[in-house]
């Protein structure tokens, strides 16, 4: 499908890839960028990812087919519901955010009916911000989260996973719960264990943190206001695998305590299986 | 300083790197490969990171300034107390393990007097193992630290560091102690939060795991056996260092359970303004 309009509001590193992606696929004949700073929307522009933009939330849906939210996930369901009177019937509304159950159900709960939302998240990004990180090659190949509830109707589903497919994603379709347990543990543990590691650093030994450590830690760099929403939308399911890691660092713990080196071996060798089993 | 023979024992990805730096920079004459398998001898050869080799440990420091040891940390001291009686007067012996006390200290409390330990540990490699993976500027302005004890001499750690900087690398002189502390925080610990992370993942969410989580458990691939030894060695330190990760868990836990977005937003903060500090 083509869209006539597409609206993207937050025009940052995913905004500004969505857009990029769109324009040279050919996916919407025309994409307006929304945001709250006007540098940000013009940044965008130059770089070709939008072809217009405005600072006027309620006005840039009016003509949109498809309007997707890139931005931060406590804002999400208020933009959604803001918005959703003054778009056009039929219009299909969707997200990129990286928490999915709490914000679906605040917006199905209050959507008028002319409108659908879906949530959506694609699971691609980095630590960086802003639309100067843009790459219409972002989503390539990259697994796009589309959920669907009980009351998301099949057609919307379809048309949002045409969407991402249109831009070079492979479509995975979940309920938002689904989507939340499974986040917990790929994405939001991770963040939280490398942030906890980054922590720990004293100043004197930056030196010689070496590139284990810099990898290990690297999505420790992402917004801390950004992370705060998304551990906070999914505190049930990331305090649970969070007590799981504990157990699991335990485990090593009473090893290496009783000197025990056959099951700290089969402990490592454990993660070196699942991590090579990640290879490309 | 030029060496005339230079004994590489262990030609893998570090020993390896050592040769092929050597030989690009002049370090050494003539450099002598030492083995178990003959087919990876040959292929360090064939990349030219050393001249010959030799499957006789003993027999291939009998003309050697320095024999550097890239063997297991849980192999390093006998094979160095192993060789020590055949080495020829005022040769030097290091290492490139990641632990350096107990090794250290097994070695000199029983090392001859005509010949000279002196631990190393250079801050590079990687999660891949083998010759063919080696690289000539694998040290390149990268950390290496050499350590001293009482009984080390001066002009040993003098020649130590002249071989490492010689190579391209940045040389820091600690105690062993000191080492296994700061390793134990930026390395060890590091290894396995990202082993245990990589060892939760179900097999039916592989595909759920995005470049963070990849980046997150990327040195869990690393060689069980090699990551057992080197644990082992430090475990009472890492042991340390891992209380002190679990406790700073549990403050996340604390935060997420009470919802103090503020508290969550603070340890994150500090995750950030550690990692952003580290960018080169």
């Amino acid at each position: 499908m083509k869209l006539k309009t597409l609206t993207i509001v937050g025009v940052g590193l995913i905004g500004g890839s969505i857009g990029l992606a769109a324009k040279s696929r050919g996916s919407a004949q025309r994409i307006i960028g929304v945001g709250r700073k006007r540098e940000t929307l013009e940044t965008a522009r130059d770089l070709g990812a939008i072809d217009e933009f405005s600072l006027d939330l309620t006005g840039s849906v009016v003509e949109a087919d498809l309007t997707v939210f890139c931005t931060p996930v406590d804002r999400i369901s208020e933009q959604v519901l803001a918005v959703a009177p003054h778009c056009p019937p039929g219009s299909l509304l969707t997200d990129a955010g990286s928490t999915k159950e709490k914000l679906v159900h605040e917006i199905e709960d209050r959507l008028p009916g002319e409108v659908t939302f879906v949530g959506s998240h694609p699971l691609a990004g980095s630590e960086k911000r802003g639309p100067e990180h843009a790459s219409g090659d972002l989503f390539n190949g990259r697994v796009t989260i589309v959920t669907q509830t009980p009351r998301t109707s099949t057609e919307a589903v379809r048309r949002t996973q045409s969407f991402w497919e249109g831009i070079g994603s492979i479509v995975r379709v979940m309920t938002p719960e689904e989507h939340d347990r499974a986040l917990a543990l790929t994405s939001h543990l991770p963040h939280l264990a490398a942030s906890a590691l980054a922590g720990m650093l004293p100043d004197d030994l930056r030196d010689l943190a070496a590139t284990g450590f810099r990898d290990t830690t690297r999505v420790a760099s992402g917004d801390p206001e950004l992370w705060t929403a998304i551990f906070s939308h999914n505190a049930p399911a990331l305090l649970n695998e969070l007590t799981a890691f504990i157990e699991f660092l335990k485990a090593f713990e009473r090893a290496l305590k009783k000197g025990n080196t056959q099951e700290v071996d089969q402990l490592l060798a454990k993660g070196k299986q699942n991590r090579d089993a990640l290879e490309f």
